[in-house]
């Protein structure tokens, strides 16, 4: 298979694209995927102050490193969840990268929060990934907000958007699907959010990070096993490898046609968010979660 | 595993009801859910004249014999498509069947109608089975209408109803998702159609069938070779097997949270229907596809 650029050997096969290419010019194919994420959305200039969120896995790394190469003001954002054995490695894999980057990093350690995941685990009697999800998201906006960051950027990836708008759409959950975008703009509290990876695959950003030398954390989260989303990814993909594109057609269908039907109705129906009366960023509780899970772990066994 | 109802053995298991049955009660389960589909859309009365579409398959016997048991005023239609080796056989399978249960029976033959589908298929060039549907479904109405009845019913089960809904979510199809439903009312030209099988699986109906003996057809159609709908069947029951009660959960979820708001939308800028020039019958261009399909097939090679 021939590079459908430059006619050189291909080594990346994209079916979903009709392409193929070569590294130097799978290279240019993601830069301008992640440029047309980022002009289509008006995501961001490079005047603005970026937080980029970094797990150390592919995702992450590979938008941080294209973001930077593209010039952009990019700092990043670790959490250190402080899980055994997993934690530490993925800390670690995050630290040396930025430091090779020659880019700056902020780390926030749960642990020094009062919610080391491996104590909230203990305590909450409710799905561990789910109160992972929220601690992390609520620290991305902490920190964005508090160090005046003017976008908040995580490295989600087509897959994981479709995965979640399958999800949604199988509950048809209106508050969800009214919510999910690659671009969610700064409102009641929230710094604005976007994934400039929406529109590449799991495997397009795996072979970025490949082809680029990225080492990034491959651990598996000891807390994941049982987790119903990789059967479902699963089934995009056999679709995927069936039709391909069609991951793409699903989510960009949506948020053309769908998408605002399901914003009108949330707004006619949907309940306001307000700030938490403890720590004082948005929740449509009075106290928001995050508190409650500290005073939870805080509490004597 | 004993019957859920009376204790007995268990023949039919039912992961998706959390509920297992001995034959005697899966047909009074069976015979339950028709009469919650006929009750909550408010389908048809014993006072309706009911045509009954008969195809000679499982979904479509197991539906007339059921309506005939429960008293319903039914008369089956059966559309002699004339494909080689298939559409006799059909056709001999529906006529024993109406005999055997002394109901009475429709017959309208395609090659009277100028439209064999053998012949269909070498002077259309596009894919036979869109057209074949499109055929059906005029055949169905033209009947229901030209003939008095009050109620058009189809044998469509669950998982016809989930295989649809899926594809036309994947493509986010407002003007096709506006309009499915297991029950469409007269209007524009159009019999009042009914599904009473949308809460019965595919599994279901095929039990239903081979418990009381309705000896279905079980040819497949020559002409079926390469449908893409048999990829996606089986990925909905891969995510039925992971966790059972999924389909009817997304179908009725969609019934009633995302149609309104898509029948909104197509309210606001959907097309309307007009009587065909040719036939009268209700179509969106001038001439109707029928009519078309007609003067192409009835034209000189």
């Amino acid at each position: 298979m021939k590079c459908s650029r430059c006619k050189s050997l291909a080594q990346v096969a994209l079916p979903s694209h009709h392409a193929g290419f070569c590294p130097d010019c799978f290279n240019l194919f993601f830069s301008r995927q992640v440029e047309r994420a980022i002009r289509h959305f008006r995501m961001f200039t490079h005047k603005d102050k970026v937080l980029v969120a970094l797990s150390g896995g592919k995702d992450s790394l590979a938008l941080f490193r294209e973001l930077h190469m593209q010039g952009y003001d990019v700092t990043g954002l670790h959490i250190d969840l402080s899980i055994p054995n997993s934690s530490s490695h993925s800390r670690a894999v995050v630290e040396q990268f930025c430091e090779g980057l020659g880019a700056p990093l902020r780390v926030v350690n749960m642990a020094d929060e009062g919610l080391p995941i491996s104590e909230v685990k203990r305590k909450i009697n409710r799905p561990v990934c789910s109160v992972c999800g929220k601690v992390k998201r609520y620290y991305f906006n902490k920190v964005a907000l508090d160090e005046g960051f003017t976008a908040l950027c995580t490295g989600h990836n087509l897959d994981d958007e479709v995965g979640r708008l399958f999800s949604n759409t199988l509950r048809w959950d209106v508050s969800y699907l009214s919510d999910q975008s690659p671009a969610l703009p700064a409102e009641g509290g929230f710094a604005p959010k976007y994934r400039p990876l929406y529109r590449l695959s799991e495997f397009e950003t795996a072979a970025y990070c490949f082809l680029n030398g990225i080492e990034h954390s491959t651990a598996i989260c000891p807390y994941s096993a049982g987790a119903s989303f990789p059967v479902r990814k699963e089934l995009l993909n056999t679709l995927e490898e069936n039709s391909p594109g069609s991951k793409l057609q699903f989510y960009e269908g949506f948020l053309k046609t769908a998408k605002p039907l399901f914003e009108a109705a949330e707004e006619r129906d949907g309940y306001a968010v307000s700030p938490c009366t403890g720590c004082g960023y948005p929740t449509s509780a009075g106290l928001c979660n995050i508190c409650r899970m500290k005073e939870q772990v805080a509490a004597e066994d």
